[in-house]
């Protein structure tokens, strides 16, 4: 049995959707990060860097959710091509999700929400660039239907944790349509819906 | 014939030595950032996000450092074991470089170096982040040779990216002794210096 440890966070949710989508069954066990679980001992010993998710599958024990997305992928050989371009723009959205937009979402977020003082050079630093790469996605999916091309992937579900929280960031949508579709297509997924849930009900259990 | 459009860059020396490593043929063009070059018409025809390196292998235009990494890697079946642990650890390390190394040192780097004025609190927040991931490597390469185990990867050669340009973060490894070791082993490697010498020749050209 998978098993998953994890919160309702922007990486955690990709999980449960990617799990739900390749027809998996896991256990998943709330870490609750507001309360500090990611840093207890038994949590640190599963992954150093003390961040959800984790996931646990026989002896391996493996952490970042890019990383897992893809073992999931290799290990049922589904949402991630086996060669060629397709399989290399797969790859080109995963690090651009891991290395851009996470990013500049995640540090958007902390210092429009929780840094000690307002500071507005860091605030437009990221702030514009989460609403520059949001522009991207929004270029990108003016020509094909997800974001390495007309097949989902596991990169529309790395995208999508950060899409679905995008609040936090203070990110619009509002001029970019075809995000605004993206988006509501994710959602619409019955696979999406129950991975969601799963992970809500984590940070309300 | 493999064209590489980089610059002198943690991100962009990764491909030189990769290709190096793999000895695979390349044509090397700089794309000069500091006179804008990444947002010349031409170039973001190449890639729209405006960001070095960019690999053309006869069709395939593909961006992203760690992607062009894996493309490589599997093109030539070196550097990226193909099932396993051994595989997840690697796409785990490139992942916590992409999403965690990458962006703390580059921003740590931007505070300390080129923001509009001092910020002590972005200052702290991406300094602090830099020196505890670089810790987690330390820990990890005390009982490990490479970061993904006990063979070179792809890994290092993405690691070695921001490690190579530490100063720029102001990143100590004074008290880091098994990644002093770690960049000593690779700074020896013939394919790396190679791959260093041509990626530092484009800022010199």
């Amino acid at each position: 049995m998978i098993h998953v440890y994890a919160f309702s966070t922007p990486n955690s949710v990709k999980i449960p959707i990617a799990l739900e989508e390749l027809g998996l069954d896991y256990i998943l066990t709330s870490v609750n990060i507001r309360q500090g679980g990611q840093k207890a001992p038994d949590f640190v010993a599963l992954n150093p860097n003390g961040k959800v998710p984790v996931l646990v599958d026989g002896d391996l024990v493996l952490s970042e959710s890019a990383a897992i997305l893809v073992y999931l992928a290799e290990k049922t050989g589904k949402l991630l091509p086996t060669s060629g371009a397709a399989r290399a723009r797969v790859f080109e959205q995963l690090f651009f999700h891991a290395s851009g937009l996470g990013p500049a979402f995640g540090n958007a977020g902390f210092f429009r929400n929780l840094a000690p003082q307002s500071i507005p050079v860091a605030i437009d630093r990221f702030g514009n660039e989460a609403q520059r790469v949001t522009g991207l996605l929004d270029n990108l999916l003016a020509h094909q239907r997800f974001v390495a091309g007309n097949a989902l992937s596991i990169a529309d579900i790395a995208h999508f944790g950060w899409l679905w929280r995008r609040q936090f960031a203070q990110v619009s949508i509002d001029a970019a349509p075809n995000v605004q579709r993206y988006i509501a297509e994710l959602e619409a997924r019955p696979a999406f819906q129950r991975g969601i849930a799963r992970t809500i009900a984590m940070a309300e259990g």
